[in-house]
């Protein structure tokens, strides 16, 4: 706890009565707040920047030269989907770190659903220990679609009150438009339980135009990450709605919309960077929020403006800027040095006045020890049996709906195709690449499953399964046949979740991912090595897909258009309704 | 209260389901967010902009043609002492409104230091009536010289957090450097009161250079109105200690500062404006925060920019962008139309939604109740009299401390002048100027008198009283006899406050401030009248200055060097003890 007394020795610090903790020498200090730069000292205490330039702060425990390079704020990821990464934060920080981010406003829906408030507890709890600043978005919707699927977890307006109150809050996470614009009352009241805390609300705006925004501003949404357009990110920030302009591994935003902002002239100010959802491999590889940064010098930003826009720009949005997002007294030393101001590769990145990564890449982060209740998730129903996966029809053959895929998408269409009635039974018919599709609930409540079919895995044999389901998060396992499905279904309850590929009976290959059967407890390194065999593995099998595992966790969310499918049953998405799958027979 | 019900159906006035209350249709938006002028149309319900170019809100109760004037946001000032107008919120909103004002950042450090929180609550008290919005900067210092003082209210930590808690609280008020950099508990504890309620620390760091501001910065000090200087303000910035530019009566610092951040390209985005103290004749015929902004355009800002410094900026800072600070669906209806961008001179106000002034001026505000007590203040001991003012001396002449004032300036020096005693006592010296001045107390708590000598006041005759006295507000005297001093004291018992001139035994005349002693509750145009009839009796009495009695206000003070005077004796400030007035007799 911040008391008066620790106070006292950082203000004795800063007047130079008390040894710094370290010294860093010789930087180019970029200051967001006048756009300088010019050669700074800067000294820290107890995790803070207490000293910028003073001549009372000589003596230091530890001096960094930097040798002239630039100093910056440590990046500010506004928004995302921490699970999606597959990794614990101790994990994955020890990815993000060397990219310069040194502060995630994550929104951990996933666990949520899963969990509820013990999840997200779980997820905060000793985060001062990482390598990162972790601030939490409370998930506004859990679960996602109300009445139409069981989730683990569920956040009522008095959980989301009681977690807003946390000072790791900074807001009231992603409100899709249907719960603003169709006015809905508990949607209504956590957005005044934020606003009563202080704290702003987070947009997911997708695809709304002038008149809904207008609705969505009024119900005090404070800012959008679904900008693809120009327009779009101009039509928001007219209306008062902030844009977060993302680049995930599958919505890349930036190229698009800074060159938007570069072209118009449009003041940034108001502007910000966010990855919503991005694979570990493509952060290893490509970079962070650095990535973001990147893109919008090359795209011709002067360097301290685009930096501004991953720094100050969220760090006041999110009424943080007395804590994070610049290199000023009272602020925690989160500072990335870097040789180049156009090349954002860090040199040394700096959180709480540690030194957490540098040319050697970032220090290890200790993984924690979760709640063993965390770790054990998975509750299939032991009357389960493949048998659940019967589709069963009269007559000779049926006129069924089936979800069509889109590639590189996440929405998908309804077609619709005659399927042949063999005993009773409709099968998947691999010639066609109509599969099934199922939800098998997982937390030990009811035991639902429910079975639809799907085009577009081209899977020749054999079945797939993942916990990780878009955003109940049951099982949701594809295959070609009821046998595989119930193996590697069996496989993730052995695995207390995670992802598996089975043929013949057997399983092929899996990964557990045991913290709510969403993430692994291995380091980020052997995940990367683990998913690449596990792809390949399925490419073996026919599917054709990069990410085939992401795609099934996504195609059965009930929440996206045309049709989803949950352990109720298959969803008319936009009617917000079970709906049959057999439409007529003959 | 705000409630889910009340957001529904701003929601559905949003959706054109419900009629507005107003809309203003062919206004020029200036968008601060975008920095655009564009044609609009703000669709307004409940106090609130629920559309702005919604082609849904088509309905309402009433519409407003703007002729295409410009619409900006209502201006906010960033930090007033409102008491130094003399008037109540209500009285001072006819003057300010006009002017486009709709947002006040009070620090009403004077009514707390006569009647605490009591006076504090009654200053907020349906302050929703009012034509402006009102929000507290909670005063950190009261008393402000503690230990050498008498006042009436005291607010320790226990009073300051249960106020930073109100909605109506944005800030911890101006703390000045000394309770920074002395370190003391009492204030470091209010700081960390204030962060803990996501709000911000108002700073006061007079004369600070780049070494101390380091420790105020690292108190979290948030911002500073008193630069003088371009590099004053360059420095704060740089610090993250972010600028209000001020423009009051006396302070004038908007020529110097804009004019160097003009020249210099500095941003602007984290600077505001303020007024700090401006009496209501200056307010009345040069402007209020409109003046900061027009003197800035007339330097060669571009207006928009100059616009934002006085809205969103603030706003920002303060952590108001979701109500006010801009024109956009969810914020109060907080709008000032002008007919030209380059003349800061409104041609109607709206505020809630509401038109507050217009062409003929503004809306009257009917006078608010104000509790008893908050009236009845000034409690001067029965047993006072003019023998109170004695002073006492041996010998034949005495070498005194005199306070000497500096015209227009609130310090002042400490000159030494030998007195001559006359039967044991010091009198006034009227051919040398050397006149007595007293501090009575007026709580009703001990009955202290304490007398000094003062330079610079020139009156030939009488006295002069006033229960402004800064900040403890006891009663100031200065005069050439006790018992013009004794009138004019017990004329102001008689008031409950005000300021009043006696000569002769006589009152020569007198104004009432019967709200805490501080306040009249008269309109602006009356008082502004009386305070000029006032100032001419004074005239007369031999007195050159413009404003004798905001002159007396100051001189007393125990926190301006170098001499200050309250009801315990005189002060050495530096030194913050209480001296001797004779040094040596002979």
């Amino acid at each position: 706890m911040y008391t008066a007394d620790i106070l006292k020795q950082e203000l004795k610090a800063a007047a130079g009565e008390q040894m710094l903790d370290l010294r860093i020498d010789n930087v180019l200090l970029v200051n967001v707040f006048t756009n300088e730069i010019y050669p700074a000292s800067i000294g820290i205490y107890n995790q803070k920047i207490v000293s910028v330039n003073s001549s009372r702060t000589r003596e230091a425990r530890e001096v960094i030269d930097a040798k002239g390079a630039y100093a910056v704020p440590g990046f500010i990821d506004g928004h995302i989907h921490i699970e999606t990464t597959l990794l614990t934060p101790e994990a994955l920080g020890e990815v993000i770190i060397p990219w310069g981010t040194t502060t995630l406003c994550i929104d951990a829906m996933e666990i949520a659903n899963v969990a509820g408030i013990d999840g997200l507890l779980a997820m905060v709890k000793d985060s001062e220990k990482l390598p990162f600043r972790l601030y939490m978005e409370i998930p506004s919707r859990v679960p996602t679609a109300p009445g139409l699927e069981t989730t683990g977890g569920v956040l009522g307006v008095e959980e989301v009150t009681q977690l807003l109150k946390l000072d790791a809050s900074v807001s009231l996470g992603e409100l899709d438009p249907s719960k603003v614009l169709g006015m809905k009352e508990e949607y209504l009241e956590k957005i005044l339980a934020s606003l009563g805390q202080r704290k702003i609300c987070n947009g997911h705006a997708i695809g709304l135009e002038t008149d809904d925004l207008n609705i969505y501003g009024a119900g005090h949404l404070s800012d959008d990450h679904e900008s693809v357009y120009y327009e779009e990110l101009l039509d928001r920030l007219r209306l008062g709605i902030m844009p977060l302009v993302r680049e995930g591994s599958s919505e890349r935003n930036v190229e698009r919309l800074m060159k938007g902002v570069i072209e118009h002239h449009l003041p940034t100010e108001n502007i910000m960077f966010c990855t919503d959802d991005k694979h570990v491999n493509d952060i290893y590889e490509e970079g962070h929020i650095s990535f973001n940064i990147q893109k919008t010098i090359d795209l011709g930003m002067d360097p301290v403006e685009a930096i501004k826009i991953a720094t100050i720009n969220a760090a006041k949005h999110f009424r943080l800027e007395d804590k994070i997002g610049c290199i000023a007294p009272g602020r925690y030393a989160d500072i990335v040095l870097l040789k180049d101001l156009h090349k954002i590769k860090p040199w040394m990145v700096i959180k709480d006045g540690r030194v957490v990564a540098d040319e050697n890449g970032a220090r290890p982060c200790p993984q924690k020890a979760y709640p063993e209740k965390l770790l054990d998730t998975v509750h299939i129903s032991p009357a389960f049996s493949a048998a659940d996966f019967r589709l069963k029809a009269e007559g000779k053959r049926a006129k069924c709906r089936i979800i069509s895929m889109i590639p590189d998408q996440i929405i998908n269409d309804e077609i619709q195709e005659w399927m042949e009635v063999d005993h009773g039974e409709i099968h998947a018919d691999v010639s066609r690449d109509i599969l099934k599709l199922s939800v098998v609930e997982r937390y030990g409540k009811n035991g639902r499953v429910s079975t639809a079919l799907v085009k577009g895995f081209g899977l020749k044999s054999g079945a797939l399964a993942s916990s990780v389901s878009h955003d109940h998060h049951n099982i949701v396992v594809v295959g070609t046949n009821d046998e595989d499905m119930a193996v590697a279904v069996k496989e993730l309850q052995r695995l207390h979740g995670g992802f598996a590929s089975a043929k013949d009976g057997q399983v092929v290959d899996s990964l557990a991912l045991p913290l709510g059967g969403l993430m692994s407890l291995l380091p980020a390194s052997e995940v990367m090595e683990r998913m690449n065999e596990m792809n390949a593995a399925v490419e073996k099998m026919g599917c054709p897909m990069k990410a085939p595992f992401m795609s099934l966790s996504f195609i059965s969310l009930p929440t996206v258009p045309q049709l989803g499918l949950t352990d109720y049953g298959l969803i008319d998405v936009l009617g917000h309704k079970i709906i049959d799958l057999v439409i007529e027979t003959e």
